[in-house]
């Protein structure tokens, strides 16, 4: 049963094992409240999993330790049990889909878990996970849908409670809703009044559906590049509480978790996973139409492969006009690319690609076509040299 | 005069003003040392600046205050005046030179000041505020060479020393010697064994090269993306001090910082500049011998221009083995394209990027290149796909 007390006992129990992380006013996230971060993207393991991992493992029996632990994750919770039973020196086995990034692979084992590495989807790995489980006795840690991982997740309600006794709203994304759970129940039993609202990927909607719908609903996709709240069935302890705690749920989009990864990695020098972020996305984006209020939004991992990361950030520069690309008709003559560069020169824009063709049949035949992209100050520095070329006679297409 | 009183008094004064930033264990860069990261990248304004500038502007007279304070500055120590002199309510005018990226030139106006963009260099822009300083009267607050400025930046020192008794040695960037300054009157008054190391990036060594040459050496350039550091001139109390405190200087490359960005992003969560990953590349590749030692690296700033933070990521990609271009020459007959994409989609490579020319003189007349840029999980990765191109009949070039 998960109560106050518990999430309590866990506090003090999980104390050793992982660090209590920083509450951050972000003062440079543009909004009409106070938006705080609290940083679990900074925890070990890089997200929130470490405390109900840690949890769990502190609540087996000696017998139970003695036979070892298994679990399912393509990510952050393989992380988070991996290194709580190495922390308590208990064996651990994760079953892991081949097609989750190296890096989580490899920071799994350096845990010192045992890594299975199942073919295709998660699903697979998971079936692999109960066989085994069955073969060994092992322990199963569930990611979400457990009283002690919840009161392990819980803590961070505790915190913040501490760290920002003022506090209004907090704010945090759902996957299968272990996190918000927990928080919710430490929150609402310390002080009521505090609102709970949860956050899911709109293409990830499960646990939103089921609240607004008033049952569980499963979907068949959960295809967000938020991958740490991709859940397709929510769990009927965590649905359950979420009735009980939370205020509402929102949806937010994948351009509005790439903006609020870009934000959170320029404005405030934190680098969050999408499933971190989908909470400032709905406090940036006012989802929850606040004023003045002073809001936590809990940042729950920073587990983002470099590649996505590579990828927000470049379409968060070409968004935000710091990246700008034209394609230019040209007379198919000598001189012509010269002509364009020397207007981008002047204009102080600094050319990264280039690329000039003649054999494009939709143009006339005694033309090209110059595609050249620029990196620029800003969205009205590349308008600057959009008129350049305007008023050289040089046409963007 | 610089004294651990004047710190102390320092840090009751700002502890208002400022965070106590966190001290982060940094258990996923590899070492055989305990690395801690002081985080001044989460500091407000970014960097530790801050700290300096709220202590500065604290020992003003009325007088001083009425009349207002300039300062010039591209970037870091632009940020720091202004909220600090905007938090006292207190007129500030920074010069700035034009080429300043417009993120810190906003940032800047943003707490309140009253900016004054300079043509060409920052030499400039010192110029004029110079004169604007004799016109006003205002008062001029130099970025490093300024004892009240010095006691502000030592507080981070104090906070270390409360935040880790243990540590055995302290590595930071210098650029004018501010910072090492006053952490290193600190830390030697409290802890005298404690060590203390500089690093300047090899391309601005104007610091490392007056402490090992014994006199204030200046340089005639300072060509680094660490811009922070990019200091021509020491300053001759921070050269001073240096002297009396700092064990040793050394030099970092810019692939070597640029490596650290990247490690902090991608292990650490926290985004860095140049020159507040400066330290870590020292701890990371070992400059100092250390062994076993717990070791204090300051993140000095996350101050990093989104455009330079993404080709430093691409750099890493390429240089880990994430992100490969092959270039393969092709006969110049159909169903070529096919087969190399058949090649690399059954490998589980991700295609980002394709050229194909026929009129490369170098090549036969019969045949043509490809050139194919994909994201791969690592090196092993990248060399397989390498290896079934091979043995396919395909020949990476």
């Amino acid at each position: 049963m998960l109560t106050l007390q518990k999430i309590k006992d866990a506090q003090k129990t999980i104390a050793s094992d992982i660090r209590k992380t920083d509450l951050l006013l972000a003062t440079k996230i543009p909004s009409q409240n106070q938006i705080y971060l609290k940083t679990e993207n900074l925890q070990v393991t890089g997200s929130f999993k470490a405390r109900g991992a840690a949890y769990k493992i502190s609540q087996l029996t000696d017998e139970e330790k003695a036979r070892g632990i298994i679990a399912c994750s393509a990510g952050n919770h393989a992380q988070g049990v991996a290194r709580a039973a190495q922390k308590k020196g208990i064996k651990c086995t994760i079953c892991m889909p081949d097609v989750a990034p190296l890096s989580k692979v490899e920071a799994t084992k350096s845990y010192g878990a045992e890594v299975v590495l199942v073919k295709d989807t998660y699903d697979d790995a998971h079936a692999k996970a109960v066989e085994l489980q069955k073969e060994t006795g092992a322990t199963f840690v569930h990611p979400f849908n457990d009283e002690d991982v919840i009161a392990g997740q819980g803590t961070i309600g505790l915190e913040i409670l501490e760290q920002l006794p003022e506090v209004d709203a907090v704010i945090t994304s759902i996957g299968g809703g272990g996190l918000i759970s927990g928080l919710a129940c430490a929150i609402k039993n310390i002080k009521p009044q505090c609102k709970i609202y949860g956050v899911q990927a709109a293409n990830a909607p499960a646990m939103h559906h089921s609240f607004k719908e008033r049952h569980i609903v499963t979907t068949t996709n959960a295809d967000t590049f938020a991958d740490g709240i991709a859940v397709k069935e929510p769990g009927d302890l965590t649905y359950n509480y979420i009735n009980k705690y939370v205020d509402d749920i929102v949806l937010v989009t994948e351009d509005e978790i790439a903006t609020a990864v870009l934000m959170l990695l320029e404005k405030e020098k934190v680098v969050s996973e999408g499933a971190g972020a989908a909470s400032v996305a709905a406090a940036y984006f006012n989802k929850f139409n606040l004023e003045g209020k002073n809001i936590v939004c809990v940042v729950s991992g920073g587990n983002i492969d470099v590649n996505i990361l590579s990828r927000v950030m470049v379409r968060g520069l070409i968004m935000s006009g710091r990246r700008t690309t034209f394609t230019i008709a040209l007379p198919d003559k000598p001189g012509q690319l010269e002509r364009v560069a020397a207007v981008i020169s002047k204009g102080g824009g600094n050319v990264i690609d280039v690329y000039h063709s003649n054999s494009d049949i939709t143009m006339p035949i005694n033309s090209c076509f110059l595609r050249v992209t620029i990196e620029t100050r800003d969205a009205s520095h590349s308008n600057q040299i959009r008129e350049a070329l305007l008023s050289s006679g040089l046409i963007p297409l």
